[in-house]
């Protein structure tokens, strides 16, 4: 009989083949791809549809939207003018390889410079499922707390970037407990490459940061 | 060739064994075991700090606290004088029955009311993953968003009562869209006995009800 540990090798092996495919197609057209990460709510779709309306005429983007059901994050895309595309898991707790090659084939990949894949909200098994993203954004919003790190090192121990989002929330009378620089020292001390951005994707505090960053990195995959 | 929908079947099912088993012991000993389900920072141990200790004297309290590594958590609630015991589950992204069944051998059965398991944060996947317990409790922060219940509607739909908490923060002028109606209209939706408690286990407002709720809970095993 096969262990628990081994079908979840075979099956983290499959989606891997899958990711590497993704992956080669990518880099081929020299396209950036970043897969956002987090927990439900801390704020992911806010964050694109500001980046992308903001980015407007600098970068094209698209964005492949998990969820397990509904396809409200693709119609709140949508509204920008980007072009989105739904994956329903219908319960599953990630995106997989597969999923993200069908969306990949409907998006119109000539006209774009960078692709969103925004995951299922959740902060523990998306990190563990390679897409074949260039790279993965974690998002953490201050009312989650600044123990995630501590508690949930995987996904910061592997992102190219950190997105510490509603930082507008610490300016309203001390309601929310959340040091910066306790996030900052405990996810350094996982990954010394990492980039941090505080940013209030409500307010629009700390956004330039990201923007020059995307376009840096849109830059960079093009040379 | 097993598919991958058969492998899940067989391991939610050793699962579910050993669920039983756990909840034998419970009803046997009329002990009331509430499973907490969320999002990572929603605030479970800080809801579970005050509970303990506003209702010391009325119900005596213990906590299996799973989170993927740290002690954080069970220290926490170690200040309160109740017995907590740590489950370090490595990486796996929910409480498994076993790991539950261990930790009941732990606590001083004989000298508590009521066991509370602080789940992984995580509203996905512990919401598949029966532990034995007598009811889940679903705790959703009003910083995560109202829209939460129809995109991961599986843990809504099967709690016994749903927490909606940092309603404090509904007040510092506008900061936080949250529509408290909309919540209760869509988890009502998916399940018509749940118990929706808005409350704020910063300032303890609304935390009076939730409370009734506990000792009556409690009461009722007893009969």
């Amino acid at each position: 009989m096969q262990t628990k540990k081994s079908i979840g090798k075979k099956i983290l092996s499959a989606n891997e083949e899958c990711a590497i495919k993704n992956s080669r197609i990518l880099s081929e057209r020299k396209k950036l791809c970043l897969n956002m990460i987090s927990s439900p709510g801390s704020g992911k779709t806010t964050i694109l549809h500001r980046t992308i309306s903001e980015l407007k005429g600098k970068i094209r983007i698209g964005v492949i939207e998990g969820d397990i059901q509904t396809d409200l994050d693709a119609e709140k895309i949508r509204k920008t003018g980007a072009p989105a595309i739904q994956i329903n898991t219908n319960g599953a707790c990630h995106l997989s390889a597969a999923q993200v090659s069908r969306a990949l084939k409907q998006l119109p990949l000539d006209d774009l410079d960078l692709i969103f894949i925004e995951n299922v909200g959740n902060l523990v098994c998306p990190s563990a499922f390679e897409l074949g993203e260039t790279g993965k954004v974690a998002v953490l919003s201050v009312a989650e707390g600044d123990d995630k790190p501590a508690k949930y090192p995987a996904i910061f121990a592997r992102a190219k970037a950190l997105l510490i989002n509603k930082i507008d929330m610490l300016q309203t009378g001390g309601r929310v407990d959340f040091d910066i620089e306790r996030v900052k020292r405990d996810v350094c001390k996982l990954n010394k490459t990492i980039e941090i951005f505080p940013i209030s994707a409500k307010t629009g505090e700390g956004m330039r940061n990201w923007y020059d960053w995307l376009l840096k990195s849109t830059k960079d995959i093009l040379s």
